[in-house]
Order: structure tokens, then C-alpha cells, then sequence
């Protein structure tokens, strides 16, 4: 690589970093050009060089997200046990990142903020329903959710759950009491889900998902 | 009152309709004042006459959202037999307003939309999250829920849960679906909250929350 092109490179990721600063802050239509190459530390001329719009870098953070949380949940699928508790896993960590992560944060707020684009924005909630749905039929076969659970329509309520609970979390907390939410949601729904006398393993794949790091 | 006066009154109204269209469909950062002037026949100084800015605008509608959505609910709480019955007429009433009415709609997206505005929204929130405790404080008084619901954690499940469901059904259908996705988000948690025994219970207040009108 030459030291132009490391340049370049090194230019778009503080780009996406101050972007991700600006939108998590102010919202997609809060955010001006001026404020993101001011948080970013770079010119007008280096921002259009990479990102002819403002669409272009939020839909930039957008998919650096995903690319995160992608990698964050195939590790996750991996090296968990059960396909019910990677379930709990994959919403402990997001939850996670969701508080800590400066990409993740700003590309989820961007995500939900579904009217700033003239795009529909289907792709990552798309992702997320298949992994949950493929997951709740598996937890189906191997008896850890009750027989004749409905793997589609669990996988359709719990994504679209989990959305509003850190819409809600963030706006009394600024996300800070979102992984405890996120655990009280798992509370609420295990026992309608696994099999009667299933609790005491419900319990430990709460402890497992959500203890404290 | 004077003509002048009822002229005014009209000309709010002209805006406030004209906005609603505005902010639903472009949000609040792809609004204009123009845009909304537009939409809702009237001059810039009709505009500014009545709402000094766009955030008075948009405020102006989350107002009037909480208001019909406020006067919807206290309907449905005089003249249903249960308070759990009640917690889900409330759900099945707000997704037909969300999917019917201009204001409705509109104040929602607004609401949701949490980094448009400067203060923080949580009025809306902490009403329903309010209504649906004491709900769920007697429906477990009266047998309805499970001994031992914790009332305030349950609330504070299903009201996130709920504004997650309807970002997710307007990102995917425009809320075409958003009657039947509550309806499942009810189907799933039931079974978790009603004593055991309660199933034909539950489904009687499923068909009269959620039946085709």
C-alpha cells in the first residue's frame, strides 16, 4: 500500500468515528457537514473525496455496524451451548455495545430514525429475524423452547422488542440501564417459552447471559 | 368568538394537518417549513404566526397525539370489564390509530424519533407506562395476572415493547401489519402472565381486543 492510499484510509475511519459522534448525538437531520468534519478533525474536501452526502457516511456507519455486530454474534454462535441461551447472548451483547461501542450506537440510532432515508432500511433487522428465527427452530428441536413454538413469529416479536427497549432506554437513560432491561424482557418471556419445570435452567442462562462483566 | 379568531383557530388546524403529513413522511430533520406551508395551504407568515419554529410545530403534534390518544384510553378504561382486558384493548386501539389517523402517526414518528429535539421526550412514555402498571397492579389484584407480577417491570416490558413493534411494522409494511403484530406480541406474552389454567380466558379477550371491526 502506498502512504496515499494508507491515508486515505486512515481519513475515512476518522471520518466514520467523528460521524458516528455527531449522529449519535444529533440525529440524522440534526447533523450538518460542518459538524461532522468538525468532530472528525478533517477538511470539507477530504469528507467529499470519500462520501459525496451526508446519506452516504450515515449509511456508511450503518453498515460498519452491522459488520460489528455480525462478527460479534458469529462468535457468539460458536462458542455458546445451547441455541436458546445464544439467544439471550446475542441481546446481553448488543445491549452491550449498544452502551459502549461509538459505531454500534450511532449506527442503531440511525436505523430506528427509519424516516431519514429515502431508502428503506429492511437489511439489518432482516438479518437479525432470520439468526433469531433459525435459533428459536433450533431451541424448538432440542426441546429447550416448548413444542409447537412458532420459531417465526417469536423471532418477529422479539427483534422488534428488543428495538423498542433501547428506543425506551435511551430516551430515560441514555442507555444506561439497558442490559438490565434487556434481562427483565428475557425474565418476562422464558417462562411463557420453555417447557413447564424448565426454570431452574431459564435461571442460569439469565445468570450465564447477563452477569456483570 | 370573533371571525378573526375562528379564522386563527382554522388556520392552527390547517397546520397542525399540513405538518402531520409533513413530519410522518419525510420526519422531522427532512421537514421544512416549506414543505409544511405547502401541505397545509397557508403563508410562511401564517406559519410563524401560530409556531415560531419547527420544533413548536412538531411539539404541537406530539401535544395533540397524547391528547387523542389520552381521550381514546380513558374511553376504553370506563367501559371494559378487567384491567387486563384493558391493557390489551389499549394496544389494539393505539395500532389502529397508528395506522389511521394523520396525527396519530405522525406524533408517534416524532416521539420515537428521540435525537430530534433538544428536550427530552419522555411525557408520552411515562403516561403509558403509568396507565399500564395500575393496570397491571389490578389485574393482578383480581387473579387476572399471576400472584407475585412485579406490576412496574411488566409496564415497563410492555410499553418498550409495543413502540419497538410498531418502528419495526412501519419499517417493513407502513404499519399495514402493525394490528396483527400486536396482536402475536399479546399471543406470546399471555401464556406468561396469566395463571395456569387461564388459556380459554386468554383467548376471549384476544378475539374481543383484536377481532376485525
Amino acid at each position: 500500500m502506498t502512504a496515499q492510499q494508507e491515508r486515505a484510509i486512515l481519513t475515512r475511519e476518522k471520518v466514520i468515528a467523528g460521524a458516528a459522534e455527531v449522529f449519535y448525538r444529533q440525529g440524522f437531520g440534526g447533523a450538518t457537514l460542518s459538524d461532522i468534519t468538525a468532530a472528525a478533525g478533517v477538511t470539507k474536501g477530504a469528507l467529499y473525496f470519500h462520501f459525496p452526502s451526508k446519506d452516504d457516511v450515515a449509511l456508511a456507519i450503518i453498515e460498519a455496524e452491522h459488520r460489528i455486530a455480525t462478527a460479534a454474534a458469529a462468535r457468539i454462535l460458536e462458542s455458546t451451548a445451547g441455541p436458546l441461551e445464544s439467544m439471550l447472548r446475542l441481546c446481553a451483547d448488543l445491549a452491550e455495545r449498544l452502551t459502549t461501542d461509538p459505531i454500534v450506537r450511532a449506527g442503531i440510532r440511525l436505523t430506528t430514525e427509519t424516516s431519514s432515508f429515502d431508502r428503506s432500511l429492511t437489511r439489518p433487522y432482516e438479518d437479525w429475524l432470520a439468526t433469531f428465527e433459525a435459533l428459536a427452530r433450533a431451541a424448538t428441536a432440542t426441546g429447550e423452547l416448548r413444542a409447537g413454538t412458532d420459531a417465526a413469529k417469536l423471532a418477529h416479536f422479539i427483534i422488534p422488542a428488543f428495538t423498542g427497549v433501547q428506543v425506551v432506554s435511551d430516551v430515560f437513560t441514555e442507555r444506561a440501564d439497558l442490559r438490565q432491561r434487556v434481562r427483565e424482557m428475557w425474565e418476562i418471556l422464558l417462562p411463557a417459552l420453555v417447557p413447564p419445570g424448565d426454570e431452574s435452567s431459564s435461571q442460569r442462562m439469565l445468570e450465564a447471559a447477563f452477569s456483570p462483566r
